[in-house]
């Protein structure tokens, strides 16, 4: 069977590695020989531990995770973390958000549950259609965390510096995570739902500071606290263990083609066909302002609701799929993960010429 | 690709139905025409929503789950559960928990985080080789809920009966979901990993009362809300879409061999076969006391560690593998679960007899 081609565009769940769907489904009801399928093998076997182990030695050597610092490999995607990242580590103290979009004020929210958050900086008068700069930002005193979320998906913004700050930094890299080089010791915590870069939805990267953990409010639920994550091996219960097994498989392939810094080559070159024909079009307008562009979701318009639906419509047509906006930025977004080829981008680029031209 | 022959008896993640592992490894790269895979479609889309409805659908009718009660499909496992039942549910009271083995025990720990938690029975004292009578169970006044768990997997215990409480019945049913007819309409809340009879890991089944929704106390994570969840459909955020086409594919299975009847049909037909024997044995012992049966994990031993670990050899060279007990029982274990063809345990039945004649 062969896939048909498609560009799919979707923001997450989305493109996957060929390379991977492929060995997935020809070794689906036999793994290894085991005469079982991955789905029905035991998370406590030496089969799966192995899948396991070698996933985490994978993201470990690309990423560059210090010894100082555990991968975990959760359930409960970033909504979790939003909760699980104040129960362990604010201390009932306080901690700096940066609310650069959705999920960063989402965040913001849940952390007030549990202690005293403070707004760092706040790009919502501006439609988050910025990052804020180091000079903008405010710290609190004491604070036990400095929170931000690395790229927002809805609003095509990306951090393009690492914030300096006094106390440890938390990121959320749900969409930028392995698509762009991170130096992994500078963070007290990097979280990451999967469902973008690294497998299907249902597993959560955690790489934690283990100086961090043993620190939570007494109301964690057991299965939240990063130091029993730690201390059970992310096994305290039965882990996602075809997301792992899918976060092995695209992790190879990432390796294949050439690791991080091949990602990030490869996002820059995407990303810059698109803002170079947006910068110059005469119809179709980008959100983001320069220098808080993101890399992995590009977002435009048209200035006019009904030509965007036209241009979403007849993109689909051409097997250009998902370039709808979300409904509270409206317009169009281009998800333009890793595994998005730059042919797939290239075609895109031609439609929208194509569009203007004929609509302008 | 054809499955070699092996029969696993493993707890869980646990054989599934061929049918269900054939559709996706063929559907795997190119689902229902859509050119992308399952894996990669968003969970916003009518085409997820419309597998996430079916399966939803299909268990309703299945269960024959009343209106009263919504069905979510959440992440997290039962050990999430462990601390979301008392958030939700508590409210700073008392509630009543059987201990009948090892993961309702942890729930009753989990539970005193939140209110307090009584214990209703306990069967520690004979190494949980039975289930409490009715009138052994230990009632305090103005429970919140009763809490029990309906198969112990570890011990190979099952209730055969439903508990008559005042309280709300919240129930654990991770092992025997889908095994037998259950009238949901006595519980509050009934809760099951999927890994044993629905899916492959990374999936919590959880039908609730929808009158006992909207209870949380305020540490509650947003994403442990059953109030939010049933609001958002869900999809607070994004579902384990794989584990919920898995569960959609499965319960395909589960109509076709003719529903719970007759997965229930199946389950004494399998378990008897396996009891008959071992009640007849002059080598090996069944763990759990008549009345107390499980259906779905038949744990035994021979009295000899030596022996024990050479059937369980013996048997994996058969293409007979996961015998082996937990680590906190010993022994041996064989998980019976709905995708079980009698069949093997035909066969299992086979190699105990050859293995007793040439032991004893």
């Amino acid at each position: 069977m062969e896939r048909e081609q498609v560009y799919n565009f979707a923001p997450g769940p989305s493109t996957m590695p060929d390379s991977a769907l492929k060995t997935a489904a020809a070794e689906l009801l036999n793994f290894r020989g085991s005469g079982m399928s991955i789905m029905e093998i035991s998370h406590r076997s030496a089969l799966f531990q192995d899948v396991f182990d070698s996933a985490c030695a994978k993201l470990r050597s690309l990423m560059n995770v210090p010894e100082t610092h555990e991968i975990l490999l959760l359930q409960g995607g970033a909504t979790t973390q939003f909760a699980a990242i104040p129960m362990n580590l604010i201390e009932g103290g306080t901690a700096d958000y940066a609310i650069t979009g959705s999920f960063s004020g989402k965040a913001y929210e849940e952390a007030k549950k549990y202690g005293t958050a403070h707004i760092a900086a706040n790009t919502k008068s501006g439609g988050h259609d910025r990052i804020p700069s180091q000079e903008e930002l405010s710290f609190s005193p004491d604070a036990k965390y400095f929170y931000y979320c690395a790229n927002n998906t809805i609003y095509g913004t990306e951090w393009q510096y690492v914030p300096e700050t006094a106390a440890p930094l938390v990121c959320d890299m749900s969409s930028d995570i392995l698509s762009r080089e991170v130096d992994v010791s500078k963070y007290g915590l990097i979280y990451a739902g999967a469902q973008k870069n690294m497998a299907p939805a249902g597993l959560t990267v955690v790489i934690v500071d283990k100086s961090l953990a043993g620190r939570e409010l007494p109301c964690t639920p057991k299965i939240l606290s990063y130091k029993t994550m730690i201390e059970t091996g992310s096994m305290l219960n039965t882990p996602p263990c075809w997301c792992i097994y899918m976060l092995d498989l695209t992790l190879d392939w990432v390796i294949a083609q050439g690791g991080v810094k091949a990602m990030e080559e490869r996002r820059q070159e995407r990303a810059g066909l698109l803002y170079d024909f947006l910068d110059n079009s005469r119809l179709f307008k980008p959100h983001a302002l320069p220098g808080s562009r993101s890399y992995m979701n590009v977002t435009f318009r048209s200035g006019s609701d009904e030509l965007d639906a036209a241009f979403i419509k007849g993109a689909a047509e051409r097997g250009l799929v998902n370039l709808k906006g979300h409904k509270i930025a409206g317009g169009m977004r281009a998800s333009i993960y890793n595994a998005m080829p730059v042919e797939g981008v290239k075609a895109l680029v031609a439609y929208m010429k194509e569009f203007e031209v004929s609509h302008v």
